[in-house]
């Protein structure tokens, strides 16, 4: 029987501040990748986000990016890879701290923004966030996307290493990603975005931007909760996988 | 055979600033508190002081305060016991995430400034500081000042609690300390405070402000380092220890 | 003829957050409270916001609050009157800045949050608040909650003086607003709000929660939009005033 | 009669920490570039540092950098044109209005570290700034590294312009800085450096790494105050340019 995860980005609010609709989304995902302090979160944000987490039985990853509130994350902030490294080990502690007080294990890392696109290409930097994981606890899976040099450099170290892919982006016919600057590279509509990952998931073939398939290996689809269409999205594909008797479940465990 | 730790404030930079002599005070210390990221420190001022910790075989401890720069924790920022709770468990995670990058183990808590006055006087400050380190490991040790609510608070939930004098505050005959208002609230003498904390180990027996002696349980002597006065004073509550056999080392272990 | 101000604090994001629907409220208010960096606003958001107001042609006011993001400026933060004076003329001086890429001129201040409140009624921080904005500019105008100590600093300061009530809140018959805590202290049916508001304007007496009316000076009316239900009273409330053949203008110039 | 100008950044503390001393740099320069909340600097700090400014006569910049306090303005952080702009201009008029505190004028601006770098070189990032100053004031002159695009940049927009050589950095033949990756590049005795700038002012002609002369225009010698030796060295140029007769004071008015 086949079987796939559902992550998302959650607590991404900041003090007064919240970003998309949480608890739609947790209504939806199996898996949450909760910002710890970087990009976004403050301990209070943390502590509610793991909170509805555990009420909806989700599972709470690490979501480190760079420190940078003012641009989300989603900048490349100079820092040299030991830099990279307290920073991500400090994010991830921090989360594991606040979601201790709900009884709440941090299973799984995934980076966030810029921090994620830079190890997914760039070596030094996707070994600076295995160190970071590794050190903190060996206990930690990584989530990476398929293909990249983080999957690599963290299976190098021993990690549990799962694999994700994207609802809503097309795929070019080597595996990587379309550009967000080309025509074409998001997919906007609902059903069409849930039936390419039927197809997928029943073939283990993606369809391509091209109109090929590609072998991929998947255990986690990426959603996105930041308007009410990302999360209308975000139900209908799991709808559409239940309707077809696929497990909507966590890859942890 | 008489023994005393010696615990100071220890990684209070932040980005590119730095706050007293640390390379100094850790020849002199045997606990560091250190500044997790709340009134002080950041991910590699964090890492920088625990390397230099474990280079001096100094114990790490947890430096928690109100997440206020600016104030430099000294400040009582409103916050209810549920806010302190989740802002003390992610910086005293953060620090756990930073030190296991150097393999250290961090392995008491000790309060900042505003945070660490209001706990010492206010029950549900005491129990939201002592929730949050019970919930991040049943393992870490709180370090407070003698006679205070935290105290009682943390020895209530189990706790292992260690208590600590200081080496330049003036004590009253109901041991608690002379305002900084008043006239003799500040040891500045460095012979004078090390031989008033000598008759202190030696007799079990507190000299106070009056002239008067209490008897005050301590296991560590609270010494400074933001000036070439304060650690000048700790050197020389050292040496004095010292040449009296008095084993300096810390509590823990 | 009769005339009254709408203001409402605008541009309250930071960062990739939004706080309300400022396109919204911007159809509505002829003043602009407009945060500049301290409880909300980056120099990005303050600009956007500006350039929105001299599209909508209406009046821009800076609106300073503790610099506590986390708090969104409603906790007081203890800071002595010079504190205080600097971080005023600080945030206003930054919004003057960035007006002046749009051509614009702040043209009034009004206190954010707890700051506001504190000033309302303590002296020391009246004037604390006023000397910065007379140092900054003697042009620029002040806009108090009547009967306020605010407002008699500001006047015997010298600085132009205008008044505001608020659409949603309830009065006592003292000529102060009704608790938060206590029941009826938030008028929340847009219809009563805009009722009360006309039976004011005509009458230049308010009526109080209990039933009775006092009189009240007032040159702008304080509406939000940090709901879609806070923009529709707003919305409700100009257009029974505009209805009645109330002007609803700016209280500049 | 020759003359100079000799700056320095000042105010480049936050909250309880100081960057340099101050106290003793503000007795050998006769202008002060200061940090306004950007890189360094919070209004208190700025307050202190203009009154400082006013007592020694120094006349007062506003030195704005990349709002990013863990890099202190170093690093390159990733931002539009407009960004750029809008994060100046909120820079310089925060220090114009706490300067209006003490009575004193902002007169030039001179970018801070990386922000500087790119400027000096990149067109657009020069435009971005330049525009910010102008918005602000026309009355604001700006301190640029002479033969820079920001120089062009600052004159084609008609802008009052001052050029500043650096007292510790050897030139090229071409004018340039020697990279501080090369040998060489620091210029480190205070006596070898008081005499080449003596033997610039009073030939017009700089020495370079390789032993020529190259014309160099100049109204300002930069200085820094961030270790004794810096500041030993500041005070030795300026006591052998004042034992030369040349008169040092500031270049505004």
């Amino acid at each position: 029987m086949k079987r796939i995860d559902l992550n998302a980005d959650l607590g991404e609010g900041y003090g007064p501040w919240r970003m998309g609709d949480d608890a739609a989304l947790f209504r939806v995902v199996t898996s949450a990748n909760v910002a710890c302090g970087g990009h976004a979160g403050d301990p209070d944000v943390m502590r509610a986000t793991v909170r509805l987490a555990r009420s909806h039985n989700v599972t709470v990853g690490a979501h480190p990016g760079y420190a940078d509130r003012t641009g989300f994350g989603r900048r490349i902030i100079p820092m040299s890879g030991d830099e990279i490294t307290a920073m991500v080990a400090a994010q991830i502690g921090s989360l594991i701290g606040v979601a201790a007080l709900e009884g709440v294990d941090v299973r799984y890392v995934k980076a966030h923004g810029a921090l994620a696109n830079l190890a997914a290409d760039d070596a030094p930097t996707a070994e600076a966030v295995v160190r970071a994981i590794r050190a903190v606890s060996k206990d930690l899976a990584i989530l990476a996307i398929s293909g990249t040099t983080l999957e690599d450099v963290a299976r190098a170290e021993g990690a549990e290493v799962y694999l994700e892919v994207f609802a809503d982006r097309a795929y070019r016919d080597d595996g990587r990603l379309v550009s967000r600057c080309e025509a074409g590279a998001m997919i906007t509509d609902p059903d069409a975005a849930a039936e390419r990952l039927l197809t997928f998931l029943e073939s283990g073939e993606m369809p391509t931007h091209a109109g090929r398939t590609i072998p991929l290996a998947a255990h986690s689809i990426c959603v996105h909760g930041d308007s009410p269409e990302a999360v209308a999205m975000a139900s209908r594909v799991r709808s559409t996988l239940e309707a077809a008797e696929i497990t909507v479940a966590t890859f942890i465990g």
